[in-house]
C-alpha cells in the first residue's frame, strides 16, 4: 500500500558540496574575518544550496501546524485535557496563539492543518481541512492507526509541500498542537534511536515526577506490546505515532522532494524528522533543527541523530514557536550574505601575512 | 578625579521584584503551558521591570558601536592589522559591515563613535566623534590610558546613555571595533575574575597557535607589569584596559542609571560589562548578554560571572552583531506580552486537576 508513496521519496537528492563551497566563498569575501558569523554562516550556504542559487531571497515563509488528538491520553499522560487542541486549533485561526503571534514577528504565515482532531470543525474558515480520523487509537491497546490511515496523513503533509512550492514559499517551519503528543514522540525516539524511554521521556506541558513514572511505564508497555511489529520507520509511525506527527513527517519529505528548506520545530516535530530521515536519510541536508526543547530528553535524541540545534530558549511549547524564533535568524542570514561589503568593495585590509 | 563619576552611580537602583511577577502573571495567563516560551518570558518580565510598566513597548532600537585602536597591537597580538579599525568604521558609516545589516534586519540603528581611534576622520558624517586619544597605551610597558582619558572615555559612554533615553531609546546593544581588542578584554577578565590568562585568551579574529601562546605570554607579562595598580575596577580598565571598552562600560552604567535595558554583545563587550557590574553590582539586572561567542575563553568567564548568554551560534565578530541578533528575540518577547490570547479571552480550559 506505501509503495506508490515510498518511490517518490527517490526523488529526493543530496543537495550539492560544490554549491555548498560556492556560497561559502562568497561569504568568506565579505568584510569580516571567515567564518566569524558561525551558524548564520552556514545557514545562508545551505539555503543557496537548497535553493540552488546564488542569489537567495526569502519570499514567503510559511510554518504548517498540525493538529490531532491522541487515544493515548485516555492512560493519564498529560496535564492538559484533550478539549484544548481544539479550543487552540481555534485560537491559532484566531490569531492569538504563541505561533501566530511569533510567526508576525518574522513575516511568515501560519497554515492550521486538522489532520486528526478529535472534534468537528464543520466548515470553518481560515483551516485545512484534512482529518483522516477523529485521534489516533490508544496505542497501548491497538494501533495509533492503519496503514491506510499512516499513507493519507503522509500523503496530506507531503501534498502541502508540493502546494507550497506551487505558492513560491521558499522556507517551511514545522509545528504541532496535540494534548499528549509527546508520548507517541518520545515512543518514536525510543524504538527509532534504541534509547530507554526514561531517556526519552520527560513532563511535557507540566506533569509532575509521579505522573511522569507512569507515563514512562505506559510507554514501555506499549513498546512490548507492538514489539514485534517495529521494524522500520513506516511501521513505527503507524503502531506508536500520531497523525499529526506523520503529516509533518510527510511534509518533511515533501519539501526535500521539491527543494524548500525546512525549518524543524522542537520535541514533536523532531520525531517527525527522526522519522523522516529513517525513511530517506537524504532528507537531512534539507532540514535545520530550530531549538533544544526543555522537554527532557530532546537533547539526548538530538545527540544521538547528531544533531545541534540553532536555538536553546528554554521553550517547550510546540504549535512552530521555535520555528517561527528561528526563522528570524534565516533572514539575518540571508541578509548578510546579499547586503554586507566584501574587503574589495569597502577598501578594507586583509588578514597579516 | 573619579569622585564624581562614582557619585552618579549612586543613581543606579535595581528593579523591583514586584513588577517582575506583575509581568510573569500576565504571562500565566496567556494561552501557553506556564514558563513554557523559557527566556522569552524572560526577557519580557524583566524588560516590563526595567522600563516600570505593564505595557512594554520596543519603540526605538539603538546600537552603539565603539572603536578605538590599541597600542598593544605592537607586540603582534593581531591576526590582523590596525589599519582595519578605521577602515572598518568607514564601512559602518557607510552601511555595508555584519552590524549594519543585522541591525536593519530589527529595525535597529546603529551609532559609531569614535573613541580612540588612530586615525584623523576629520569631519566625516554619520560619525560620532568623541576621540579621546589616537590609540591606547602599548600595556605592556604604560598604562592603557591616563585616569583623565578613562574618565573622559567613561563619561562619554554615559552621557551617549542619557542622550539616548532624551531621545526614546528603550532598548541599547553594544558592539565595538578595535583590532587588537580581545588582548585587554582577556587582561581585564583574568585581573577581575582571578582566572589564569590561558583560560581567557582565545584566537580573536584569526591567529595560529604559536601566535596565541605568544599572546597569552603578552598578557601575562602585562598583568605582571601592572600587578600592583589592579586594585579595583577602575584601575583595571585604565591600565590595561582599551578606551572602547570604557565607552561601552560608561554607556552601560548610564543606561542602567536612566532604566534602558541592555544588550550585551560577546566577549570585548562582556569584558565591558564585567568592570561594569564590578563598579556597581545593581547594573547586572539591565542587562541581557546576547551570545555565547565562539571565542574561546567566553564560556569560562560567563560562568564565572554566572550569566547565561542567550544564544550561541558560534559567532566570534563582534561591532554588535550578538546583540543586534538577540534584539529580534526582544520583538518576540514584547509580542508575545502584548499580542497572546489569554485562557479566557481564547476559551481555552487549563490544566487537569
Amino acid at each position: 500500500m506505501l509503495d506508490a508513496f515510498k518511490t517518490k521519496l527517490n526523488s529526493i537528492e543530496p543537495i550539492k558540496q560544490e554549491l555548498l563551497d560556492k556560497a561559502q566563498k562568497h561569504l568568506d569575501f565579505l568584510t569580516k574575518p571567515p567564518g566569524s558569523l558561525g551558524r548564520l554562516e552556514e545557514i545562508a550556504a545551505r539555503y543557496c544550496a537548497i535553493h540552488e542559487t546564488q542569489y537567495p531571497a526569502i519570499h514567503k515563509k510559511a510554518i504548517y501546524t498540525f493538529a490531532a488528538d491522541h487515544g493515548i491520553t485516555e492512560e493519564g499522560v498529560s496535564a492538559f485535557p484533550s478539549s484544548v487542541t481544539p479550543q487552540m486549533v481555534l485560537n491559532f485561526i484566531g490569531g492569538g496563539a504563541a505561533v501566530n503571534v511569533l510567526a508576525r514577528t518574522v513575516n511568515a504565515t501560519v497554515k492550521v492543518v486538522d489532520i486528526g482532531v478529535d472534534h468537528d470543525f464543520e466548515k470553518v474558515k481560515g483551516l485545512i481541512h484534512k482529518k483522516v480520523r477523529n485521534g489516533s487509537g490508544n496505542f497501548l491497546k491497538e494501533d495509533a492507526m492503519s496503514e491506510n490511515e499512516l499513507l493519507q496523513a503522509l500523503e496530506t503533509g507531503f501534498s502541502l509541500a508540493l502546494d507550497a512550492k506551487k505558492n513560491n514559499t521558499d522556507l517551511i517551519g514545522t509545528g504541532d498542537m496535540g494534548i499528549g503528543n509527546t508520548t507517541p514522540s518520545s515512543a518514536i525516539y525510543s524504538a527509532l534511536l534504541n534509547l530507554p524511554v526514561q531517556t526519552t521521556t520527560g513532563k511535557g506541558t507540566g506533569i509532575d515526577n509521579k505522573a511522569l513514572e507512569h507515563k514512562v511505564k505506559v510507554i514501555q508497555d506499549a513498546l512490548e506490546f507492538h514489539k514485534n511489529e517495529l521494524s522500520d520507520p513506516y511501521s513505527v509511525l503507524q503502531k506508536v505515532g500520531g497523525l499529526e506527527i506523520a503529516g509533518i513527517c510527510g511534509l518533511i519529505l515533501g519539501a526535500a522532494s521539491v527543494r524548500i528548506p525546512v525549518i524543524v520545530d522542537g520535541f514533536i516535530s523532531g520525531a517527525a524528522a527522526c522519522v523522516a530521515m529513517q525513511m530517506n536519510s537524504q532528507v537531512k541536508d534539507y532540514l535545520f533543527f530550530s531549538h533544544l526543547s526543555a522537554e527532557q530528553g530532546h537533547q539526548a535524541v538530538m545527540q544521538a541523530m547528531d544533531i545541534s540545534p540553532l536555538l536553546s530558549l528554554d521553550m517547550r511549547l510546540g504549535e512552530g514557536t521555535g520555528a517561527a524564533i528561528a526563522m528570524g535568524l534565516f533572514d539575518a542570514a540571508i541578509n548578510i550574505y546579499n547586503e554586507m561589503a566584501t574587503f574589495a568593495s569597502a577598501g578594507v585590509d586583509g588578514k597579516n601575512d
